[in-house]
């Protein structure tokens, strides 16, 4: 294993220091329990929105707490879940008597101890909804989850929903919102290559020179099925119109589509896929109202894509485009 | 060779395509010869900035075509020199007579060509001043150059010239400004891996799961010294005290560093080097005005990074802050 590291124990810790240093302007993070907050806290009461999950999938989370995204992000050791302690440290220190949103991706220890920290918060008065993500359409069940896996449907709910609450939505709303939005995303993704954690030390899976994994989750988790390596356009085809005829995704809709790297996948072949993705959607005549190419939801430097769809209402358009201003994602200011 | 393409021969093109799809906001790419300009021409006349390059260093260029950076890009194929036509091509579509500057990476082909297309241009009245990026204090002379490399500088140029070229400077000035990032800019990069150039079908170095390449260039040349593998503060010590000792750069210097993924280095990983380049600056008094972490000058997959320091001076830092709208770095607007 070879790693940009020092010591194993440290990666996480080591990592935080390093965004601390390069986003003094936009973030604070906070140690024992670790947790991310904005460097300045919103002027104005409203709906704080607390997100976490294993590190290693970066941008997200820390890279999106900022002005228009998160209030704060929890992250746990890599492809870990983080525990309930960091939650309710996070959701007490970004409370502004407004309540928190908890976005949770669908995985099992995420699940249950965003659950322990919801009830840790209502002891304590802080009122909190959560909203569970769960788009990926590759598999049912898989090694970390019961249902459906969360994945890039996050990215479009810590946007839009970011967005929301700044506009000063009640918790309700902001969590109606953010359902929606998973309820009208659907993503898929594959690999080239495993990736390495780095306490393992040795890659997650095995897989030839000759084969792909696809519908592969973002821990490296097996998809669908295990198949010779194919062309950018093949692949394109195969995950789209899994995600396509899911929701299903129908003429004339309009849609946010994000293609995604998991890390590893150099941009030249991320703009690649993409041209392929856009001429697929254009032939089903599925309108692309926004569009976003790079690393947003990663697996550490695994080699592959993913593909993800929001049918969007023209408020989820109006969100998508309001400012952002966090490390991962920027515009409008 | 696993990548993520159709055919070895339509990766330019076609990643080209995608980059137009998904970003018809800010720019538009010319085929035939292939350059990519601004969506919109400047509203006011203003010395125009282009550079170009091989292909497989995304985002740069193309991705850094846009408001308050450059006004054309010219991709060649992957790793190989754009041509004088190309060139030509482009300085012609957006000179809009306050003349243009050519940004030239050093590398003999890119060197030869863009001095071809500056005759050309000479000989249809149109003013070129061009300048060559030669930062990489790795080695001397290498494969593809005569003299230093031009590598991370030239982000730091296009952000940095770019934005004084949209306040109306003459030309001789935006050169003179290009000149002074260039003199001041130092960097070194290294790689844990290979990069695989598709029409090669094979890795361009081999390299074994213990060691490592410092001084590596973007094309995967060969660097000061094949290396045993080592932790992440004795690459950033290495790499940091040879620009520091060249330049030289000295106590209270005001710098803007750049720690940056050469395309397959987890985000993670970026986050701790940078962890310990912060801490390393400080040790040497070197103040860092302003940072950028992640992948800007990339080798298509390859892990590893590469550090670069500017030692700025009040106008470099206004310049750096300015605002910029490109797909590759976007702030102020």
């Amino acid at each position: 294993m070879k790693k940009l590291i020092n010591q194993v124990d440290n990666v996480v810790v080591e990592s935080l220091k390093g965004m601390q240093a390069a986003h003094a302007d936009l973030i604070q993070v906070h140690y024992d329990p670790h947790f991310i907050t904005r460097a300045k806290q919103p002027a104005k009461q409203k709906v704080a929105l607390v997100s976490g999950g294993g590190s290693g999938h970066e941008p997200l989370h820390g890279g999106f707490v900022g002005y228009g995204m998160l209030d704060a992000a929890c992250p746990g050791d890599i492809f870990t879940s983080p525990t309930p302690d960091q939650m309710e440290a996070a959701s007490k220190a970004v409370n502004n008597g407004a309540g928190v949103l908890h976005i949770v991706k669908n995985y099992s220890g995420d699940v249950m101890n965003f659950e322990m920290a919801a009830e840790l918060c209502a002891a304590e008065d802080i009122a909190v909804e959560s909203v569970v993500i769960d788009d990926d359409v590759a598999v049912q069940d898989s090694l970390y989850t019961e249902g459906r896996r969360g994945v890039g449907a996050t990215v479009f709910a810590e946007k839009i929903v970011g967005a929301a609450a700044e506009t000063g939505m009640d918790l309700q709303s902001v969590a109606d919102v953010c359902r929606a939005v998973n309820a009208n995303s659907r993503s898929m993704g594959m690999a080239l290559t495993s990736c390495t954690v780095p306490a393992a030390g040795k890659p997650t899976f095995d897989i030839d020179d000759s084969s792909a994994e696809m519908g592969v989750g973002i821990h490296g988790e097996p998809g669908r099925e295990r198949m010779p390596h194919k062309t950018a356009k093949e692949y394109v085809e195969i995950m789209a119109e899994a995600i396509i005829k899911d929701l299903p995704f129908k003429q004339n809709d309009k849609t946010i589509v994000m293609l995604n790297g998991m890390g590893g996948t150099p941009l030249m072949e991320l703009y690649l896929l993409y041209n392929e993705l856009d001429s697929l959607l254009k032939k089903h005549g599925i309108v692309v109202a926004r569009q976003l190419v790079g690393n947003y939801i990663t697996s550490l430097e695994m080699q592959g894509f993913s593909i993800s769809l929001l049918k969007a209402s023209d408020d989820h358009i109006k969100w998508w485009d309001a400012p952002v201003h966090a490390a991962g994602l920027r515009w409008g200011m």
